[in-house]
């Protein structure tokens, strides 16, 4: 199939499951009162998002089953060793994971606006803002704990869950510290964006193959998909900063390097000898220029760094791929890898 | 026994699980890298407390197994249906949910101490702070999904966790709310109360329960415990805030009052009309006199408030206590009872 009619195929599967999740999330996180509490929970979650993680789970789920994709009710689905499931609950429950990181993360770097819309902590206040990312916290290991799934196997996602929550508090606590720091190393930048990023996208499809009943080797093929997809969607993502207009990113192109923010290209640049701290003289968004971040971005190709991110990603995507090859051969799986490219493709 | 007798018996049975609860707490919450933030996670439960949750978790599992008090490692521990549970791995997760939501109310209500120590975003910054409570927040799923107890029931314990949580979010949503409220209903106040204090004591008693293998029943009984003895605690909270001289509690004696909170003395007080808003006229801890307080209190104790409040713990200690009929008549009952007793007749 060609790029382009399998980036058609892949934004239609992610927008097909992108309004059932959003049905799901509708009934998970319901309104209820404290009203001011719940309005903020679901304030984000309303505010869109593509749903990409809950499409991995219920694209692994798939998989595994063997099914025709969407011919299958998610929250009635068969597990590999009979049980009836609901792997809608897993879903939601990653993407209401990702919702609460995203509420707390806005607090704790004062960012504005999140999705087009002021950050909860804005539209809200921050006591709000807290509560609100608590209450989405726990309800992601309450609907974990409601899958229907055979007790030992939804015990094991509990499990996941939690360490992965773990790490992603340790990645934004990295992330926090390199600001602080004069120096960091590219390994520990890479380090970073697997704890922050990459094990919510492994936990999505483990989490899901785990209460499918499949092995630990598929299991652990599956983590490793996601792990490897994520970071190549983050280093992607730096990428973009620098690569896509700022009319199309919906923020100011190059805004990585005016806010000092390292990334696996100022890393490598570095190491070619670049003055990486002298690239942009201006000291916010608002006030540097196109032909800046122009003469910026000449530097870091002519050192060979945009290409080295580029090829990191597709390096890491290429595994990501690779590691699917545990799953049957169906629509599914194909789905899944195709989302992989389209993680390092997209335009923005 | 003497009353006298019980709550020294009672102290010291606290104490000894609370040596043994310390030292699984700092097996369970290692110094980890990132240091600063496992730093901020360990900083509140090194302060101190009484682990009186814990405890309650650890009693509740004594109870059920009939076994001697303190004759069984609880790492190690007999549940019902024959499974050797860590029914320590249940009581630490209680308190370390405990320790996150101080953490956070912390930050939600801007107060600068906790347990004679600077509140952690003081001592830290309010960045660390909220993802050292997110840390924890996971870890005590993680610690409930490591114990070892039958599946079902261990995914039975993470639900009761996982909903309790939400119900502390919706009472501190509650509590915050009712500042800004002109007007609240004594069975608002009680709602609240239940949610914000009282849900995590019946989680440390029904989620021990559950591991334990308890029938529904019983587990439902022992929960009940939980709620009738933390309402309890809560409201006599509220007395000794008005009746213990201030160098014994540590702080201004009447803080509430200047604080303009409401408690159901206050509630009561409203009700048989006194002018509560008019009682003190200071309007910080600083500015406010020991006379302007004890004119205050004799006018709550005119109207019969604090004696009303006093006898709405009493009437809930003695359910709580009715409560633990369902389980074996043991000595770990017994102390159970004394809890109940105890965390209405401490002096501060």
């Amino acid at each position: 199939m060609s790029s382009d009619a399998a980036e058609k195929r892949v934004l239609e599967a992610v927008e097909k499951r992108r309004e059932l999740v959003n049905e799901a999330l509708d009934d998970d996180v319901p309104m209820k009162s404290p009203e001011r509490l719940y309005d903020a929970t679901r304030y984000l979650l309303e505010a869109g998002g593509k749903r990409l993680r809950p499409t991995v789970s219920l694209l692994t789920a798939e998989a595994l089953a063997d099914v025709e994709p969407l011919s299958t009710d998610y929250h009635a689905f068969p597990a590999l060793d009979g049980a009836e499931i609901d792997v809608m609950s897993a879903a939601t429950s990653i993407e209401v994971v990702q919702s609460f990181t995203l509420i707390h993360d806005d607090i704790m770097d004062d960012d504005d606006l999140r999705r087009g819309v002021p950050a909860v902590h804005k539209e809200y206040d921050t006591e709000t803002a807290i509560l609100a990312g608590d209450t989405l916290y726990a309800k992601a290991f309450e609907l974990l704990s409601e899958t229907g799934a055979d007790p030992a196997n939804g015990i094991e996602a509990v499990r996941r869950l939690a360490t992965t929550c773990i790490q992603i508090c340790e990645g934004q606590a990295l992330d926090i510290e390199f600001e602080r720091r004069t120096r960091v190393l590219p390994e520990e930048y890479l380090e970073m964006v697997e704890l922050k990023t990459a094990v919510l996208y492994g936990a999505a499809a483990a989490v899901a193959a785990t209460l499918m009943d499949a092995d630990d080797e598929t299991v652990e093929a599956v983590y490793r998909y996601g792990i490897d997809s994520g970071r190549a969607f983050q280093i992607q993502d730096d990428v973009l900063d620098l690569t896509v207009p700022s009319e199309t990113l919906g923020k100011q192109r190059g805004s990585d390097l005016v806010e000092n923010k390292e990334t696996l290209i100022t890393l490598h640049a570095r190491q070619q000898g670049v003055d990486v701290d002298g690239l942009v003289d201006a000291v916010d968004v608002d006030s540097v220029t196109e032909a800046e971040i122009d003469d910026a971005v000449a530097t870091l190709e002519a050192a060979g760094s945009i290409d080295y991110a580029e090829s990191k990603a597709r390096e890491l995507t290429a595994n990501a791929k690779d590691h699917l090859d545990v799953l049957p051969d169906n629509e599914a799986r194909s789905l899944l890898r195709e989302i992989a490219d389209y993680l390092i493709t997209r335009g923005y």
